[in-house]
């Protein structure tokens, strides 16, 4: 077992996928930021009426998605070919699920571009609300599958989302 | 109850912090990356010996407390004055927990900056380890402290972290 | 009559602003997008049901007033505490008008983050439209007011904006 | 006719185009700066003796068609493979016009990095000059050309350029 | 004798600048680019004439004092007020001499702004002449003076810049 | 001999790489760091135990070999497939060795990014140890070797490196 980001002396690299061929590979990522019912009822009827905080996480993460190998170290740059992220409102946990896809023809897979616009969704969806709920906690953000490559597919067993 | 970040007639904006005053601020965010006993193990080992996964995290968690006006869209540009990141590896509930302090003499909180450096060093946790347990959950991101500012302070009253 | 940001020898330079004193400032420019009346009716129709071309754009025009020292060379890098961006659709002249209010307080004034502003919310209108209308034109963008500094208050007598 | 930024729910996102065949494309964006006939002039001498506003003007512009999917935010990240800027001088006019021309092998067009380019060349000159003119208008910013991909060639019947 | 840049469990940090007061500080690096007698002539030519490589140079080491501190992982941001970059052609040395001056009123020094932008011009000039010399040497990168903040004025005896 | 980056009028451009074939290129570039004997010993002795001066610096030049196309304007942006710095501590002549090897199979060299992370990670040394040592010298930054692409295999005949 081998932590691939680092070579034999422990030294941390960009790992050479040089050799790796062109294939179709896709990612999706889920997370949830749980918050307070009446900040779960804010947002939902800003969304029917004006304001619309899911909108606005929705450009942020499609935008992190591309920033990536900016943020992560030892990631490849990579020319994502589409980014879909989707929001679900969970009055009775109390929460809002993040579900995002992207997808790639490349040599190295999407999962963190995905975990990270998932992440970032949910970072903006607390800075639009905290104003009135400090508390909200963004958790269980994972990969839920994963798609090309040579190492195949993966598929989480379960999550908490629906 | 309002969301600040829209406008009466519910167009985002970046809230106008022209006439607040300089005060001294502080943020203290903390998360968890949850995985399995033997990638614990494996960061335990390497930051031991030779291989660093924590040293990497906290350079990118560092670097992205920074960025956080780039990513997340309402958020005010700031020059933070100082950012500390710490990491506790809990064996008995295999998960890494993370803290970041960020400080400022400005206009505006940094919540964002330690949250945003904090999932940051999360997900690159996730990268660094990912070729060998790609079922990691990034959870309980939150934050923990506040002080400065009109708001006054904040302070979570329990967490799930020591 | 001089160019400031070159010196005597005719070099570029970033304009040394340390002596300046700290001022309230503000920018406000305008900017207007051309369209055919079917484009003008898609983005209107669209805004009251689904799809929100204009919310999306004011995003990116709000960022965008953030990377305004990353574009133009000899801007200086600012903390600006407020952006609005404000659209009007004007279907009489088949145009969608933009005007955009950057405030700071700080040694320079923020004409570019405004005109930037303005002209990154019309490109990604642009971008949103131009599967159904690639000959939309990007026109009149310019400064309509300045406030604070040395240089004093600027208006401009008369736009083709209402 | 659809605006193909949103899916049939309204949300945004950035378009598939994994499946898209690589192919040459090409586009031409043109705008203009209109300025007083004094402006004008000072730009022209100083190309000719020591300062050079638009060679700053080209260099901003190559660098922002790199930096177009950072700003728009539904683009897709591309790796274009050229970008030329030209600059003519109408003192006729009191304008100048700006043409760029950007290509690549890719899934998808570049009309917005030529379009983006053109854009952040205008406001640089704004930037340069706007000490002695404040009153300039950046104009006609529109797509002159575009050729490759399914949708064929476009040309633009006739501009105000020459 | 300590690395400030690390507490005392060797952990990397931002060190906390937020008790220092606003000062006056300036930084002045230089550096050189040897390269063979053909390049410096055509170097020197193309100024007079057309090509403009020193003024290409020129733009991006302004740029790239602003982007110090997304590169340097331990910089704190900064609103820098002034930068100005000189270059000397040395025929004898066969060189280009580099001299960067940054400035600004605030709680932390400018040396890595004024070094970086040093270096990122050096490589400005690699770029643009690796065509016709691969062989160019950057060398004696180095603060020449710094004056402000509690450290007090710094000044090297001696460079090999006349 | 030409300078490619300049047109036959003189005028900056990004080079057309349309044409050229995608194939595998490498680039090694190397520098060094020279300072005072006392900070050499603290820079070793930390490795050792606690601190990590060139673990940071390693992160800091992997990622700015992503952001060269963002840096040097006439860059073409470029997908690299691995990036490896290599630090040696050379206590006789009291400097540390930087060599840094980029891959990539694309249309064009990557001979800026080896070159662009060598001098990130020789500047974040000096920003670390800069608190002990003011007079640290970056020295000797130069092409050891390239491969691929039409002009062939380079390789410098010696070096000041062991």
């Amino acid at each position: 077992m081998k932590l691939t980001h680092f070579d034999d002396e422990g030294k941390a690299r960009m790992v050479d996928v040089s050799e790796k061929p062109l294939t179709k590979r896709e990612a999706i990522a889920i997370g949830s930021v749980y918050m307070k019912p009446e900040t779960i009822r804010l947002i939902k009827d800003r969304q029917i009426s004006k304001g619309d905080v899911l909108g606005v996480a929705r450009v942020s993460g499609i935008m992190a998605a591309k920033r990536t190998p900016d943020l992560i170290p030892m990631c490849h740059p990579l020319n994502i070919t589409s980014v879909n992220i989707d929001f679900d409102i969970d009055e009775n946990k109390s929460k809002v699920d993040i579900k995002t896809i992207v997808r790639i023809t490349g040599q190295t897979g999407v999962e963190m571009e995905a975990l990270t616009a998932t992440s970032v969704a949910a970072l903006t969806i607390y800075d639009m609300c905290k104003a009135v709920d400090k508390e909200m906690i963004i958790s269980e953000i994972m990969l839920l599958e994963k798609r090309g490559g040579k190492s195949g597919e993966f598929k989480r067993i379960k999550s908490n989302q629906k």
